[in-house]
């Protein structure tokens, strides 16, 4: 296996700096209050794209040779690695090929599309769309693009822990604990290998839809476990039925727990996040945020960092979270 | 008059370091492509207290006496205002009585008695709303924060224009135009007095409601005139009846034009936000790139920079805005 390490991270920082935006580390007094204890906010859904995923993609896409770049790139993806690698793409001159279900956000569809990418639509499972993906890889000679499971995807993603470490330092806080949104662990992974030399006293914790808590199961079990089949959720970015092999053979041994969330729990999170940080969470992005205040992790008298990662939601979508019932209101007062 | 200049400015910055957020300029490449030219937008709805207005009373209530912190700070303001000084006698350990109308969004005055401010709800038109709150100052010994027409509140909004033309240059970005949203022009002469100095290329323009363009008849006349009783608007932080005389002082030697947007394009503007930039912006704070994206402004061919000034937005109206007509989609095709 290809593990990244600190050192690939600091290179993709490098890269990625003249590119990419430096979040900001959001803090709202009410929002503290509201869970009884410090809350910082990385908002990745103000990087390019509208998640955190123009990272990894940028990192990967930007090391093509010329002769890679002439021929173009394909990805398969629900949304967000897919604008990740149709903008990277687009900024190193090459094309990209994207094989995207037919169930994927009509504003993912589009966003990918304005970014000059072709689409593919697959309507069949995630295996399939993955084996479409490499035949056509292998056929037309494009280079794939992998949402996870790749050292520089890894690297790129783990910039935000750099980003962290410093901005944390810089409010002077000292975080118990990171809450990261997972899908197949690529996000997880990077800020994992970043704390463990920049934040090493911190906790890290990954958080999953219920149905697809394959990531929290493959860490109690000690190995890979795949999700149970039938599972649904409004979390469309966090479906991946797998850990990847990469990247859980770096969160076995960093990652202190996962947690869950409910569908209810992210449109919740969704409607604080717009009254109190005046951000935009797409449901998967309002995963961290959801566990804090869903209390799977207790934040009380702590400095926990959440990772808001990514806000591309359909209108109507976000509308359902603005006439959900909204939190009770002092957390402090049990 | 006691007019602030460069250095004020440059004073309020080192005070506001370690307490405000070093808001972002966000650039999405799908709302370039609307506009036809580079949009950089100043989120200052991440700003503590969800406006710019935190940066003005911080920096002036920061300066008060032990003296006056002993008997507290009082204003009067339609919200925004309203939660940037509560905002700052909390941090500063003084208290604040807060003089709002009737008519204020829900969300301000709670989010002001949630900052530990005492709220007076006062039933009339803005002169009377004053009158009160200047004999409640008098009959109490508080010192009164005015809202624009104050040296070190117009000094610390104007470290906006510190930020943006540091970030700009980061960018590599030569920006054409700025265009703030404007109501006692607090903002704006602050801006622009900072901008004087550091991108003195650089044209101003304020934005107004169209029923509330006193400030753009003030320029176009020389002096400052009312607007007329009896106009509406979506946009609550927007409807001071006339310029400040601090404020026009500065603002009618450095303001370009004064340029004017419907509640429409305000809306349109609202969602344009959510989809593109992933922020929550509220009417009056969509003014900005109201005025871009209607083409009060024509921003093709050249960079402009918005200033996103507030997000305080109660959800009931921003889902409104999401259920808007979007725009027409090619800004580049005419």
């Amino acid at each position: 296996m290809d593990l990244p390490d600190y050192s690939d991270i600091e290179a993709a920082a490098v890269l990625l700096r003249p590119v990419s935006v430096l979040t900001p580390l959001l803090e709202a007094p009410l929002l503290n209050e509201l869970v009884g204890g410090r809350v910082l906010v990385k908002a990745e859904v103000l990087q390019r794209t509208g998640s955190f995923k123009f990272r990894g993609a940028f990192n990967r896409v930007s090391r093509m040779t010329a002769d890679e770049r002439a021929r173009g790139v394909i990805c398969f993806s629900s949304g967000n690695h897919a604008q990740g690698v149709a903008a990277a793409a687009a900024m190193c001159g090459t094309s990209a090929l994207i094989v995207m279900p037919t169930t994927a956000p009509r504003i993912k569809v589009e966003r990918c599309r304005a970014l000059g990418a072709e689409i593919i639509l697959h309507d069949g499972d995630r295996q399939s769309m993955e084996q479409r993906t490499e035949h056509l890889a292998g056929s037309r000679g494009l280079t794939l693009v992998r949402p996870f499971d790749d050292r520089y995807v890894i690297a790129g993603q783990g910039t935000i822990g750099l980003e962290i470490s410093a901005q944390a330092e810089a409010l002077q806080a000292t975080p118990a604990a990171v809450l990261v949104p997972c899908s197949g662990g690529g996000l997880t992974a990077g800020i994992g290998l970043a704390l463990e030399r920049r934040l090493p006293g911190t906790a890290l914790y990954t958080v999953e839809p219920a149905s697809f808590d394959d990531t929290a199961r493959s860490l109690a079990a000690g190995e890979r476990v795949a999700n149970v089949a039938g599972g649904r959720t409004i979390c469309d970015a966090l479906l991946v039925p797998q850990p990847g092999e990469i990247t859980f053979a770096i969160n076995r041994r960093l990652v202190r727990a996962g947690l869950s969330v409910t569908d209810d729990d992210a449109m919740t999170a969704m409607l604080v996040a717009f009254e109190h940080l005046k951000i935009v969470l797409e449901p998967s992005g309002a995963a961290g945020l959801a566990a804090l205040l869903a209390r799977r992790f207790d934040g009380r008298n702590k400095t926990t960092i959440i990772i808001a990662s990514g806000g591309n939601v359909d209108a109507a979508r976000f509308q359902e979270a603005l006439a959900h019932p909204a939190m009770p209101r002092a957390a402090t007062a049990d």
